[in-house]
């Protein structure tokens, strides 16, 4: 019993009692190329947190290995990415001035909090709360992060300073020192970025045409930022741009993280809360759907309490060795899964590629311009910008068009946190309330046959003394006062009415309150002289009620099928209904 | 077009160009009787929610007329009630002092800001709101806070100064006081409380016993407190006890109430609107659910939206005449109605009784005993404490339970709003957490039979290549990863699977979520080599889906019925089902 236990808590158990050469040389082949892709991208990433340089590489390192450990994804890289960067950005400058070492610690105890929560998630799985979190929300989140990243980027490539934290504000700070622009810099931005666009769009198809195998033209195109960095160093070192007001990353500490604890705040902890769990459950939404892509190739599966430990372990493991918040990355995924990966081993053998870098490559990062930082930035999140989204889902459905709208609009004008707690709150009121009015149908029966069909759409019989009421969807608590409002409507419009039957064939679900409304119901109606049935209801829905005291209240009957609801309450009119032409019927039919 | 549009928004014009010398004398009769249950009423309230007792009387007159002109209902007796009165007190001490004149100045705010957004609610519809409020919170709610107003009104028969608004702080108070109790003021409290106890269960059964008509028995029973009234203030003023340490009401100003315009405080409103919501949606329940017990049983109709302009005039009316906030009151309402109340003109009658009753009687109630209204309003309150309900409802429904017992527990220990919220919070995270994971099902063909079942349930015939998943519910952004999950998870068992089919007759809705998630589903199916198909999607359903990409993207099929689509996809299996015979199937099925 205790190994399966153990195994199913570390996954790494599992996958490497099975290792063997050809998995290893897989794995090693697919981390040399994502540590080629990830070393511009930690150091970039870093940038756009307002951290060190190295704290993006820090949070390369042990991260992956506890990632490797206790994840269940075969193929997800993980590390810093674009949107929990901006987040990290937006939480932690509330509390903290950029290039503090306040402002450090603050990234490090929000790594900790979103690890600490992500592994509470996992274990009381809670998982399902990542559901709040509707596509169009998330779609819309992403997009509008997209524009501010982007956004936020462009002071490096004109050259200036600049501050904001949202769309007007940065923009306002970029107009009102845009003569400040360094000209130098502006060059090797524009150029870097223009660069990049086109390895992005065009390079691919070249390669192709060169006769180069597609899997190879693709690793060869991630690996654009890479050519950019050496390009663009070796011109600012060459040429001494340095002093031309060109600015760079200037001098990284050598050497392994630091492994050290993080600060213990509580009030730190307490303002850092919402923010963190934000972090959590973004990062976890985009790296389960990353994961699922993935495994779902190789009829793989990832288990979502798993993921929420394995990320869980990997933002702890930023938290302890100087890092900061990480999540698994979508293009770096896909490349490692296409270089071959086999086994989460693939981000141990990477890790300790960047763990080499940190070593001994970061003096040749000196003459690195944060311009080319800002274009691979700028160039990788603007591909995360889906306008068109919006249109699809303007034509699919309004109210998860205004769940998005409202989601980019407030993470434009106001920020990250406000936008996701608008896009959710909307999205659950919108359901709330679509829900809070079931579709309901006053049926007939179709002439010669024993179906009851909606009087709307099809010609059918009817009897002047019963009304009979289909409900579509499950009755509760924000359902229960549209359904009586609606009998009592209908019946004060049929003074003739004898009985009412409701026809639940569709029901799942009848809770306290929906109960209690039909036992108002019940009550009025039979102060009214009209008695209440019920017809085809579900066996699990008819447990309940035998559990409680409705159907001892119940003036009228259940009836098994609304045939033989009708033939006992107006059997006149169920035999001329019977002996009707079906054909004829059918004829008529809307 | 004006007319009818008037007659909408002003109900009174409909039935006042009806009005005719039967109605006239029912309503009077109807008046009188509600007025001399209404007089004690006022002033228990009123003492209840921490006003002098004229506030209490000063409610009962104009919100009572403005209610007749705007309300639907023709039996609801408007005024003073008991829950509205504590979430006065509770909301109202947290900004003043009880017995100052802000604390007058801000129950009277309370009233105005309760009456525009009643009346807001009305004219944008937002009638629903109220929906969100289950009957188990409703019920909790109404329970615990019948237990605070008794306990909290304790002090008035001890005759001891005590505070709180907990029960805990309430209790704690009253046993640090417990040995400064007035035995005089005890003796008459615990006498009034036994008197009316007695009138409640045992005096009708006593008048039919001696032959008295049920509906006078009725009506003379509700006379218990003004009798407890006259006799104990006889007593008190016969024996002089308030010399004695019995606390009376002492001197009401005689006179009409003062017709002036509440305290514009835009800080003062800003902090008493989440209490002002509590109190208008709860009133507003409370209120529905009288006005349509009461309508139905003369089959007429209650128009929510109505309702909430009737109610929020009688506020506003309220606020502009020295009172506090009103609602419908469930016992009065019930009395006006068996009385023979016709129409609303019953209420601008009692009002005039009221109206009357403030400008010669208050010289009457000098000698009031505070005890005899605690007896009053602690006999009133305890028939709304319904411990059963919790029993049933634990029975029923387990999440209701959650929901309920929530709030009990945080009303009495943490506040009113507070309770509210949390029981509010929870049934709409337990809804989403259930609706999170719709019922779905493995069918199969039953043999002989075109029909397909649960294979858990039925003795069914299914195909190896073809997995066919029936969803019984919605699919939206709570379960579309549910679905996605449980998809993978099937497919990842089950090796040689070639085809899966999603069978939606239950499904009304596919929000942008689920098509996003289907979408993802088809996409990893197919890279796993299999292809996703789609049975029996309802007409509105199918509309939707045609005006998205998905249909494009999809791999395989949509089925105009299951039986279609197993033919379709694995004829040599349907054949196999098709030939069995239907009856050793049957005898099979579990």
């Amino acid at each position: 019993m205790r190994l399966p236990a153990l195994s199913s808590a570390v996954p790494a158990i599992t996958w490497l009692s099975r290792y063997r050469g050809p998995e290893f040389s897989a794995d090693l082949v697919a981390a040399i190329i994502v540590t080629i892709m990830l070393i511009p991208q930690s150091l970039a990433y870093a940038l756009l947190a307002g951290l060190p340089p190295q704290v993006g590489l820090y949070a390369s390192i042990l991260p992956l290995v506890a990632y490797a450990v206790f994840g269940t994804s075969r193929a997800l890289a993980v590390g810093p990415v674009a949107v929990v960067s901006l987040m990290t950005a937006a939480a932690v400058s509330k509390v903290a001035e950029p290039g503090s070492p306040e402002y450090l610690g603050a990234a490090i105890a929000l790594a900790l909090l979103s690890g600490g929560m992500l592994i509470a998630m996992g274990v009381a799985r809670l998982g399902f709360l990542a559901n709040l979190l509707s596509h169009p929300v998330v779609s819309g989140f992403i997009t509008a992060s997209g524009i501010l990243i982007a956004s936020s980027q462009l002071k490096h490539i004109l050259g200036v300073e600049a501050h904001g934290h949202s769309l007007f504000s940065i923009v306002g700070s970029l107009a009102r020192h845009i003569d400040e622009t360094n000209l130098w810099t502006l060059g090797i931005g524009a150029a870097a970025t223009a660069f990049l666009f086109w390895v992005r769009s065009r390079l691919k198809p070249l390669l192709l045409r060169l006769g180069i195998p597609a899997q190879l033209a693709g690793v060869l195109t991630k690996a654009g930022p890479v050519a950019a960095v050496i390009v663009t160093t070796s011109l600012v070192s060459l040429l001494n741009l340095g002093q031309s007001g060109v600015d760079i990353v200037g001098t990284i500490p050598q050497g392994l993280p630091p492994v050290s604890a993080p600060p213990m705040d509580l009030d730190l902890f307490a303002t850092l809360a919402p923010a963190a769990l934000l972090i959590s459950v973004i990062g976890f939404v985009e790296s389960m759907s990353v994961a699922q892509t993935l495994a779902a190739k190789k009829r793989q599966r990832v288990e979502a309490n798993n993921e929420l430990i394995g990320l869980g372990a990997a933002n702890l493991a930023a938290a302890f060795s100087g890092g900061y918040a990480v999540t698994g990355g979508f293009a770096r995924s896909v490349v490692n899964f296409d270089a071959g990966a086999e086994t989460p081993m693939a981000g141990v053998f990477t890790a300790v590629g960047i763990a080499l870098t940190a070593l001994f490559l970061t003096p040749l990062f000196f003459y690195l311009p944060k311009a080319t930082l800002a274009a691979t930035i700028i160039v990788a999140v603007l591909s995360l910008v889906d306008l068109k989204a919006l249109k699809r889902t303007f034509d699919y459905s309004k109210s998860d068009f205004a769940a998005m709208a409202a989601t980019i609009l407030v993470v434009l004008t106001v920020g990250v946190e406000a936008g996701v707690a608008a896009g959710v709150g909307l999205s659950v009121a919108l359901y709330l309330w679509r829900t809070s009015r079931p579709h309901m149908a006053v049926v007939g029966q179709v002439p010669g046959t024993e179906h009851f069909r909606n009087i709307l759409r099809h010609e059918v019989t009817t009897s002047d003394t019963v009304l009979t009421l289909r409900v579509d969807e499950s009755l509760y608590f924000a359902s229960a006062r549209f359904l009586e409002d609606n009998i009592y409507d209908m019946v004060a419009e049929r003074p003739e009415l004898k009985h009412v039957v409701l026809m639940c064939p569709a029901v799942n679900l009848i809770d306290a309150s929906a109960l209690e409304s039909l036992e108002a119901i019940v009550e009025r109606l039979s102060s009214a002289g009209v008695t209440f049935h019920m017809s085809e209801v579900k066996g699990p829905v008819m447990d309940r009620l035998k559990r409680s005291r409705f159907l001892d209240g119940l003036t009228g009957q259940v009836f098994l099928s609304q045939y033989e609801a009708m033939r006992t309450l107006d059997p006149e009119a169920t035999a001329r209904a019977d002996s009707a032409s079906p054909a004829r019927a059918q004829a008529h039919a809307v």
